[in-house]
């Protein structure tokens, strides 16, 4: 409370807390009132307490979320991806173009990282751009082309979603569903790939606290679908030597608070090629349960973030590296 | 390009910027090479020069959005909301609760802000929430709720549209669609408002940079709906006094960018009630075309960010004194 | 607590917590346990609770900050800075070149800010630079220049320290010492400068929270020196069209926390010359007590922040407009 | 150049800029005019050509740093810390207290990390506190129980230096002066730090880019000294789960601009014991060459950033996995 706070200010809120089936204590200090509640979290948040007179800052002390935390469900969850385990003691790697672009470049990126030893393949055939006059992905003939590589090279494959309209359509093609990093916040297409029954890859949102990412997860969770893997890709922040700043920290703080597998984006968030070996090495270090990479065999062709991919070649060095990394944390590739 | 590219590097990429069309100077300093490139942005852009060997860093020099650009149309846009003009010599100021709860408290509202001598009003339907435990709005039955105040005050109103699939129908009833902060780079969304024919308010994306909100509004712009009105309501920083950071200089800046109006929400970036007064004062000081303000009969009540609402006889007053702000920089209300 | 925390754990930090004289109270929730203190802020903060076994996270909910705080004292303090008042009805216009480079420079700036009404100089002779190869100031000869420019035209003076081994002379010739964005934590500099007499002008740092500015005013006033100006001048954010992002909310925000006086600086948080005029009237507006400005009278030319320096011209105008918005909300210049 | 800039404006920027020795090349496009300049940056930055009256913006290419850069100096500096080499093959691993806080504490500390491997000690004897209520450390008594620490275990030892007057105190007793993130921008203590014959560890500012980190190095070098390290110790950012945001794709960065070594700081980075350890990991993993890592024989009773240290017992299990992971990147500790 205010340190100007009334006697009847104070008697308010405790009330209205009381009323709602909270326990309330409330501490007289020195110059202000504290007032603590203890009680479910989403009912004693539907009363705006900011919005009571008297009330100076209202702290919530427990977790927004439920059925995402590590409180609900203590051991680790592994989620199949078209027979691929993720988030057991394998680390896995996904890899592929960021954008289908054609038939040739895409067999031969799936072919490379087949060898090289990856087991999910990525690309997408929807792409949301900053700019409206950037390539938009290739639609449908891109997810054909996917499913053709699938066929060929074995490799289940994850794509993007990027419009509610469009979720049937992918859903019936991919092995997992991506949710973007702009539209970790985009609740109605949350909503939809909860509801449907392929596995979610849910990317951070490049501004979203891990709190929020948390609480995405929790509205696909809600819907019914518990296939939920998690992707740090890099967060916003005043350094302009990287697009984005890869937040290390959050795959130990998230492997704490949940129980859904945690991997990490080395290509989006450093968006250099240079830092992708030393970025992935990071993440396997830290504990993250996989990769996705950008992998393509001409990059300076590429139609989307050529300046992020790797060349085969390149991949492959990458896979003996973060093979020799993974054992010294004790987990396989 | 690079301390260490060499003079290979350097031919390649002029010969691929010469290829598609742009105009190339090259400049060798002591210890590295500079190549300047002029033409078409986003031709340019379309190839990854950070992508080709040798290339340190490519600085982009122009702007990546047309239309909306001043540089496009030099005179500042008019946009007409149901009879009401934004972007003219007069101030508007568009007020009502965060969300429609219900018909009396939409009518109160809506009473107050009326006599108060705001000519817009604001109330969702459809609410994009943080968490999935939270209140969703009205739906439908809050669209017409507003129709029927719109009938009863002789206000238009504006209202948000969070799902591609409701574009229709909320197209339907409203004055003025408004996209959220939350899908300022939601592109299909972007796309559909763009095809439909009420006036656009598009508000900034809380992490977005004021060129990636140009693009956004560019995205409209390019589908054919040129009735764009830009909202500034505040940024994510560091700060936690606030519930977002105002970017004051947001709005001069934009003005100088851009044709299109600017108006400022101070009750969103704020989030408390006893910063909107001061704020809205900011922003019309400052150059903004309008404003948006929270206000609920009873914001202890409120469903939804209430501890921002102000009160019916706080807005009269701030009307008041927005009103001799106005004056001072030589505009009505 | 965390979920997973014993009853000893819990008993072992309510024993500290007693021990150390706070009011203890303990809520046993479903799946955690929350544990509210209440006591001296200092005390219960110098045990590092988060160390302790089978706590989650510690959450200081009372501010850190005494004497600065409006708790402390009601009204607001006006602090006299060589005869003009800063703090009262009247909005306090400091301004004049960023550095002193020349008699020439400095009296031609001082004799255009008083006539159009300013009534602290500014300029500085010690200048802390981002690259060792820039200007550095003039050092004790621009000290003797600003002396005089004070006899010439009767103008008190503000200037910069940022050694506390220049403190003594600094503080010899100047009305009002400034402590700059980069120095605001450097707490010996701050101790220095809370024994000296003189007012002291404190700008927020440029990557501070309004608690961490506070908590610097604090140093300062706990040696003595109770005389502290604040100046708001922009933080640093993700957005690039501007040097840094004015935090107009921190105006009214502060001016609720503390009673000390707040003035805004429109030119190094803009760093554009066509910003400073509405950040200028944006900081009035939110209830600024004054701004410090950057005039040049050959900008073209100035060693130090040319881009921003407004010329006497453009200054005389925002004098005029400062005066009408300034009347606008109840006050003077 | 701005779109409404005259053929005057552009002749009078490519005069001023042929002037000061620069190579000037126009490009003019259908909308603007781009000015290219290749020469000496310091002196081209000497002009403030934003302040040029039809100049939009100003964009620097290249780097304002010299002797740091590896343009100048293409393979790693290796720097002497009392016999300890940091920089070349092997990691090293610095470790002990945050702060001294009596004799038993630091040499169970000391003895501790000695014993698990690690060859350097840590330990401050003035520190620097965001609160004035807050211990600020034991001054010369902390130096001298370290000098005796250093007797008894035969570990070289780093400490903080805070205000330039302590300078040639601290020089005299330490093996590697440190510079605290809140002074990475404190220039007179740079310049002072640069003077003096010991080592400097210089953290980067938890708000500073990495441009401006490696500037502060420059003005460190340029006085003389050349035994720099730097050292990572996150950023400020949104995420609240974290003190700050370890940025570990500083260290590739960074290895890529600079020849000078580069140690990560795990613990103040991310403020909580159980990620001190994947932080390590990853830190090694993306190429550093050293730790700085807080050991507290009792945390509990810790006077400075308890909640981070980590116990003997768990630094010695974290120097057995950064060994392996250091063997996987081909480096031994």
């Amino acid at each position: 409370m205010e340190s100007g706070a009334t006697r009847a200010d104070i008697e308010h809120v405790v009330t209205r807390l009381r009323d709602i089936g909270a326990e309330v204590h409330v501490s007289e200090g020195q110059s202000q009132t504290v007032i603590g509640a203890v009680g479910d979290r989403s009912t004693i948040q539907q009363l705006p307490w900011e919005a009571f007179q008297g009330v100076e800052r209202a702290v919530p002390v427990l977790k927004p979320y439920k059925f995402v935390s590590r409180d609900h469900h203590a051991t680790n969850t592994i989620v199949d991806v078209g027979g691929v385990s993720v988030g057991g003691q394998a680390v896995t790697v996904i890899a592929g173009p960021c954008a289908v672009e054609n038939r040739d470049q895409l067999f031969a990126a799936a072919a490379a990282i087949k060898d090289a030893g990856a087991t999910i393949l990525r690309g997408d055939a929807f792409k949301p751009r900053t700019s409206p006059y950037s390539f938009q992905g290739l639609g449908e003939k891109g997810l054909e082309l996917l499913a053709e590589a699938r066929e060929e090279f074995g490799l289940p494959f994850v794509a993007e979603v990027v419009d509610p309209r469009d979720m049937e359509l992918i859903s019936s093609y991919v092995d997992l569903v991506r949710i973007g990093t702009r539209n970790m916040a985009n609740f109605p297409l949350l909503a939809e790939v909860g509801r449907q029954p392929k596995p979610v890859l849910l990317k951070r949102g490049f501004t979203a606290t891990i709190e929020e990412w948390l609480n995405a997860a929790e509205y696909i969770y809600k819907e019914g679908n518990h296939a939920i893997i998690l992707c740090e890709r890099g967060i916003r922040t005043f350094e302009t030597q990287t697009r984005n700043t890869l937040d290390i920290s959050a795959v130990p703080v998230v492997k704490g608070l949940s129980h859904l597998p945690v991997i990490v984006d080395p290509s989006h968030s450093g968006g250099r090629r240079r830092l992708v070996i030393p970025l992935s090495l990071a993440g396997v270090a830290a504990g993250a349960d996989g990769l996705i990479i950008d992998v393509h065999p001409a990059p300076e062709t590429a139609l989307v973030d050529g300046a992020q991919a790797i060349l085969p070649d390149q991949f492959s060095l990458l896979m003996q590296q973060v093979g020799r990394v993974a054992a010294a944390v004790g987990r396989t590739i």
